[in-house]
């Protein structure tokens, strides 16, 4: 039975790139993390190791480098979108481009004109496709930590022969988001940092706003926001790590603990994973791949 | 137009469970990180916050461990299959389950009957989806890195006008391999660490015997030996970051540097990806997910 | 020739410990990553595996906890000075211990009576020894990144056979700050928030400020601000990587390139290490240990 | 009171380099992440940013590799010495050095002339002072992860009011090796290899022997077998995690759980460091900074 060649892409990733422009002596600073992947007619250079169709890596390197020169960087979709086109639409055997960015911020020193200090808080994160036709354009962000500190229970669920979990009426819910949404037209032109923001205040004015019986309902409720937030967008997707804090039990120590001193576990953790998408939503094809 | 709720799953991730058998004096140890991932009729949690289809992730953590003493861990995929038949066979709500678990290895110290030291040179890993009918079976192994110190050229692709890349006819190839490999049918019974360990030879004899003129025709070579050397498996999936080793640049101190220093780079770095099938593989359904 | 046991400590490392205080519906948290380590009387466990001098590490872990209860967190140096004068005076074998503290913040989440989001700019640090009758503290910060854009030049150093860097009169200056700093004495209670605010901004102040010729003459820029600032404080140490940014060279493509578009390199990097201090600051003693 | 400038140093640090040597077609490879710190007459670039006396950490990066190329690297130690000697013998700013080496560890695939697989059992570590007259060299290992199933105890030890642990007469011990070792003297040519192969098993088969009542008691069994095995080394210095492994409780689900199912905890854990050394060694200097 022969064996075969499947689907494969080759690109560069984590290419860090940090572009400075400058208004008289005030600077500004974008910092971002760019990975680049194609896919195209690659047979011969996994056959063979004949390379007549393979476009270095390295010169991915170089063309988001010089991009970001020539076009500037600006807001990450627009850039992604700019590099993704181009590899597909300049070469003859590239026929899918998949492009990502990170985008790490940085805020201001007070009265600092070119001093900035990085944010912790997340990553803007974004990934395009494109296939010489059509765009998908997914943004989100990565690693923002949130906790509340009460109005979380947990209770009535199944119990079975391993089950030892008490029920609660009062927990704290703390979880590092990763949310991802999914823009319904390519054409957001001009307006990728308001739908950024927009998005980002709904996921976390839900996680406040949710009176929550467990995580998976904070997630539907953060999905459900950011699409009633944003006309623009279609689709939704969260992964929420349950960071669970456990109470401390004083009782040892003659301690009483109302809901006070918890012991903050690394593993293992809950994981909760979900979609939230308007009806009718366009196909998504390759957009979270 | 309303929004809905999609795809979704949830579970308990990284349960980190360490097993010692003991023949008489001498002990013998298997280390584990297992992670569950269920779902189902869970629609309710997610609108309501009613949990009565939900398995607590805490209850998941138990059946791993309590699994481990009652049926022992053994072969990674046969514990994996027992545990992810569990959930899905014991619970109404649950219809599809996976399972992976990553196996930390561990060298005998010389002479010890209960004394180990800890390999680092792979992880390896099994992937096992099951809906209650069929199961998938992914084997494979993370974080292997290996190195050939020559047998490598690049040469002959494309060259636009960001091409700055320079040919090469004899360079250093390495790469940190994650592999995994499906299994034709889910009955691997008693074989699962004979498959293995064929499949892991093979990966190693194929990088070591490539004379590579790309780093994606190492990666078609690993894929066909192990369909070669391995009936019982149907398709593997490669993801090779190029590790990229630049010669030291040593002219500016009359240094001559034949192949010989190099800088070994972080970032960034290549990313080929790929899949090498059997013409007739059984279709994949949920196993790569 | 007599083997010894020379200098030795133990303890109970990354006590993870939440606190939740409520102020009606309002909460206030406190997080932090807590370590123990403790000297005394200890050769009989060394030698003979006679454990009558330890206080087991599990103890210490309850101890942290317990008191986050009975006393509250609060300002962490005093937090760590209650815990560190614990286990001396409570226990007649230990002689010595040091507690140390990192404090992760977070950020209210607007409007929010018992919702946070991680602020991920810095962690709070201190560190306290106690010998029975002294104490000494140290505070600081660690990871804050920042970055000036211009007004750092480098020029006029040593040239030898191996130099082959070019001059700059405008670059990057990038580093993560690791910074603490030293109270002359131990009685700080009811200020150290206000004495850490004050050395924080001073740090950021002063990178802001400092027309640099060498990240050297940042550093010393700082440790100079910090003590100007701060009376109570009689030493600062400073660890600074130099983040180095290099231009892109992007004249192959036909680019020009005015210190806009940059490389942000991972490894090397330089690493400046610096003691900034009173002319008459008190001995340290163990305080930098 | 006048601010001064206290000790200081700079360098660059995790010089990753890679050495090809060949024999006809066999190749041998040394793969090292090498880090330089110097000190001396710094003053002026601390408090006036004059860099007249700096060497800059660029040149340390290039004198790394061209002194591999040059000199080849070999064994660490002798490696670290040549380039520390250097960097004081040929300037007159430098009056000390430190140079510390990390060399990863490669194993030959079976029948390979040029290929290898990383070995990730421990990593080989040595850093040498040097001050224009007298070398100071300690060698050692990191994060070599070591267990034993049983032959561990712990009881006796003190209990106060916060203790809650319950003795064990039978438990696993396991750390994450943290170890090094000083030389008696400098001139260790030609046998740093069989000093540290020497060293390296005495760590291992202290740990293996050792029926242990304490962490601290295995960590003193460590110490003194590597001094009673290799008379070149007066001093050795241990870090060790006490990588906690908590037995599963299982007698809610019936099942007895006889030292056979463990949870692998990763926070808080112990943590033992111990230094063991020869009643007559040699004043240590800066060997430890």
């Amino acid at each position: 039975m022969p064996i075969v060649l499947g689907a494969n892409r080759y690109g560069k990733a984590e290419n860090r790139i940090v572009r400075i422009t400058k208004d008289g002596p005030v600077h500004h600073i974008k910092d971002v993390n760019v990975s680049v992947a194609l896919s195209g007619d690659l047979a011969a250079t996994h056959l063979t190791g004949d390379n007549s169709a393979v476009l270095p890596t390295d010169t991915m390197k170089n063309t988001c480098f010089a991009f970001a020169q020539q076009h500037g960087i600006g807001e990450i979709e627009a850039y992604a979108l700019r590099l993704a086109r181009h590899f597909v639409d300049s070469q003859d055997s590239i026929h899918h481009s998949r492009v990502s960015v990170a985008e790490y911020l940085w805020d201001r020193i007070v009265d600092g004109e070119h001093s900035f200090v990085r944010s912790g808080q997340y990553t803007r994160t974004c990934r395009v496709h494109y296939d010489g036709e059509q765009a998908w354009i997914v943004s989100g962000l990565q690693d923002m930590t949130v906790l509340n500190s009460t109005a979380s229970e947990f209770w009535g669920y199944i119990r079975d022969e391993y089950t030892t979990l008490q029920e609660t009426r009062d927990r704290i819910l703390a979880t590092q988001i990763s949310a991802e949404w999914r823009h319904s037209e390519e054409s957001g032109e001009g307006d990728w940092d308001k739908s950024f923001n927009r998005a980002k205040s709904a996921v976390l004015d839900a996680f406040r706003d949710t009176y929550s019986y467990s995580l998976q309902q904070t997630l539907d409720e953060m999905g459900t926001r950011v699409l009633e937030e944003c006309p623009e967008l279609c689709e939704v997707r969260l992964k929420l790590p349950n960071k669970h804090h456990f109470l401390a039990d004083l009782t040892a120590f003659g301690l009483d603990n109302p809901n006070e001193t918890f012991y903050a576990a690394d593993r293992p953790y809950g994981l909760i994973e979900g979609d939230v998408l308007r009806d009718d939503a366009p196909d998504a094809g390759p957009a979270w791949t």
